[in-house]
């Protein structure tokens, strides 16, 4: 086992009914700036229980946070903030909601042009924010990450800094009952691939970080589908809601080796094609294992034992056949695992490599060694 | 799922070598109380890399906390670091010296008889506190409990509270290299029933829970005996001293049942006849296993399948060969299984039982249906 650092001070309630500790959990007389996305929190009576539980608080709402959030619409967030004077940020979505309350948090505290934060500036100071998750998909509830999206430059930049941890997030799976199809497959998506992304590489004498992650694959795989079939099912979207958020809280990477190259391709296809995230990780990560099989071989080894049960034919026979149930797994939520699926043929390849290489995304990988010839094979493959 | 809540604000480092953080984690012009047990500190070289680390720090040594810390031996320490002025408390050893330091802490904020706080009295206030974990066993290097000895009243008294989590947790496998066989066979005995208490009990649609449980036992059984095999091998000591941190940080018992009578029938074990907290767990668990085979047979049955891997036979064998298992592994482990091999006899029953009953003790496990009776069931099959 690596060395490794942990701490994640994020405190969760989950569970239904847990939307009513907010008002006990943010410090009193705090000023709340409230971020959401569209309306779907006034149907789903998720705003009215906020509601009540922020009575007595002064509250000030901003809408409109879009998927993959935008610079130019967190800009004037902070904005209306700055405005209302607030000192506490409450953010009610799924990642984006979050990841880009995550980024008005740390630009009220910056005197300079808040696009440095997103550009090699460190995060000095933030606003206390905290969130009530409605979709479980990016772990950034209780995460130090976030990604922002910059249209004019068709730029995602990530950005991350332990001050940003959720002071506290509440997770009630029953605000994730009338989600679309589309998004309960993402997120699914987004979970499973998060857990590769730390596990698939290579060994390092980890036994029970590898058996936490194939614990939390097999309960994907096992749970994903039901919650396609039954959307009110609220143990499956229990389930889902903690594994989604333990496959992106830190303790998964610890002492381990981490691959993320399926991530830095995929931002680029969102930022140029406008997928959605897990869209691109399901187009990626296939292709990526199968180009990528000597180097992680071993682990491809165990994962087709461990998470498949693929126990007959030679090696390389169960090797492909995990990576096939892979995909099956991925088309069966709904999300497809091939750029022409989206419409998109060999001529976008040039311009996502050119995209990787203005982003010094030219040595990728748990071994730093996906340049961008690699990585040109790999998006061949993703045809 | 069950609603919860889950915080855990430790901080970890991980690894060799991150003794040497600790000046960087304790607020600069601390005062610092160091607790530790025996002497085995300054044979090991964990001394010399604390001493290191704290230059420029003022700095009291308590020594002398010993197994099962007891309250009178406390108390010396909380005048020792009142008279020196202390505000910060760095515990360096085992479950006993980090739970001993948790009531130091907190005693040290309490201005009436300190055994208020191990007798129903709330903790309201703690000195900080962190450690350098030199035992994996007991998980307190990154929970708030402790528990305490009182001789005189023949009495191990359990505390908790949030205030109690260590800041911070140097976890350094090397340190445990030099440790006797029977210490770690004790907490690999520990750390494998914490997790049993918090697994093996009903269903509660939780999969994931289950699976992070399993995972935990397996790499136990996998690591246990390697550890005694070798003692200098890094990997291993650190696979159990990662286990031992995840088996009670409360983690495992989000959102499930959770049982806890062998911990409470085996802490009145310790309190009256002196054996080791884990002698008692090894002894009493088998039993209660057995006298529970009822209320707990599907988890039985799921336990005997996923982590023993036991297929063949109708159900009530495999449940016998689960126990048996579960026995054989303590044994390997050189922890005894039954009182008789601790020179006990069923004379001890009427005891253990009046100080159950005395200690309100008489409605435990998962189901408050673990009265006296039963208690005296489990100890006549613990003979």
């Amino acid at each position: 086992m690596r060395n490794f650092s942990f701490h994640n001070p994020t405190k969760i309630h989950f569970g239904e009914g847990q939307i009513a500790k907010l008002g006990k959990e943010i410090p009193p007389g705090s000023r709340v700036l409230v971020t959401h996305g569209g309306g779907s929190i006034f149907q789903n009576g998720v705003w009215a229980q906020v509601e009540a539980a922020l009575a007595g608080f002064a509250v000030s709402r901003f809408a409109g946070i879009e998927a993959n959030p935008q610079f130019d619409t967190l800009v004037r967030a902070v904005e209306q903030a700055k405005r209302e004077q607030c000192d506490f940020i409450l953010a009610i979505g799924g990642g984006s909601v979050i990841d880009g309350s995550k980024f008005i948090a740390a630009a009220l505290c910056y005197a300079g042009d808040p696009l440095d934060l997103l550009t090699g500036t460190r995060i000095k100071a933030a606003v206390p924010l905290a969130c009530v998750l409605t979709l479980a998909a990016t772990g950034s509830e209780s995460n130090p990450h976030g990604v922002v999206t910059h249209v004019a430059r068709q730029e995602k930049l990530p950005f991350s800094s332990a001050l940003l941890y959720p002071r506290f997030a509440i997770l009630d799976p029953r605000t994730t009952f009338s989600l679309p199809a589309r998004q309960i497959g993402n997120g699914v998506v987004d979970a499973f691939v998060h857990t590769i992304e730390q596990y698939l590489t290579y060994p390092a004498d980890a036994p029970l970080q590898d058996r936490y992650a194939e614990g939390l694959l097999q309960t994907l795989i096992e749970e994903g589908p039901k919650a396609l079939a039954d959307p009110e099912d609220y143990a499956v979207r229990a389930n889902l809601m903690w594994c989604a958020t333990q496959a992106l809280n830190g303790l998964l990477g610890c002492g381990v080796p981490q691959d993320w190259a399926t991530h830095m391709i995929g931002h680029e296809l969102t930022a140029l094609y406008h997928l959605d995230h897990a869209q691109t990780l399901a187009v990626v990560l296939p292709a990526l294992l199968a180009e990528r099989r000597a180097a992680k071989r071993a682990k491809l080894l165990q994962y087709a034992e461990r998470v498949w049960h693929l126990r007959d034919g030679d090696e390389d026979a169960r090797i492909d056949a995990a990576i096939a149930a892979t995909q099956g797994f991925f088309s069966r939520m709904g999300v497809p695992t091939t750029l022409s699926e989206h419409g998109l043929d060999a001529e976008v390849i040039p311009q996502v490599l050119a995209q990787l290489q203005r982003h010094q995304m030219t040595s990728l990988g748990e071994g730093r060694d996906i340049d961008l010839e690699v990585s040109e094979r790999i998006l061949l493959r993703a045809l």
